[in-house]
């Protein structure tokens, strides 16, 4: 379930709001070790202070979900991730992250990662089939 | 954002469990108007009793997201339908969703839709960028 997770180039990020209601995001994502790294990055232009810091900072549970879908239903998988989730605006682990993300995505060379990152600590591992 | 939504053939549901932390799988589903359907079919190996029903029945709060990632981060969109959820186990509107079901998606010529029927009533629509 690691390895699948650890492959793939978006995941799913559901936490909930301070009114108890669900909220779900997609996001780029590097997992290490027990840890999955998110960070708010230039391209998401409504300014830096996005719904899923405001949710996690109230409350920390997070589900982080990596599927994939195919028309063949027999190669359809998804694994999941529950834990709990800090946001990381700066210090050695925010450079850390960066660092990780920068990686395994080309990407970030050219979009910066001006914000926070998020941390989420892995309880758990679900998967299906 | 109603007809990028509605083409996709795969969403990702966020509800929250009755402890209050964060679940989100995806699945398949059909947009009817303001409601979104998604069936527990065949498919789900592990009996017809799944987590997310029994979120739904104790916090109907529910959102739908339905994404696009690729390579080239000038394409990335993502549209998401929050609302309310209703566990639909028979009946009419059952039915109704089924054939909605069987319509987009052939597979389930072959897939049983034995269980119950999510109905989802977007209360909003959200996208980004």
């Amino acid at each position: 379930m690691r390895e699948r997770a650890a492959g793939a180039k978006v995941a799913h990020l559901a936490t909930v709001r301070p009114d108890g209601t669900p909220h779900v995001v997609p996001c780029c994502f590097v997992l290490d070790r027990d840890t999955i790294y998110s960070a708010i990055d230039a391209k998401s232009k409504s300014a830096l202070k996005l719904q899923r810091l405001e949710n996690l900072r109230r409350h920390s549970a997070a589900a982080v979900l990596v599927d994939h879908y195919d028309d063949d239903w027999a190669e359809l998988w998804w694994v999941r991730a529950d834990g709990s989730g800090r946001v990381i605006d700066h210090g050695e682990e925010h450079e850390r992250a960066k660092s990780l993300l920068e990686g395994k995505y080309p990407q970030y060379r050219y979009v910066a990662i001006p914000g926070a990152v998020i941390a989420v600590a892995v309880e758990r591992w679900r998967g299906w089939p």
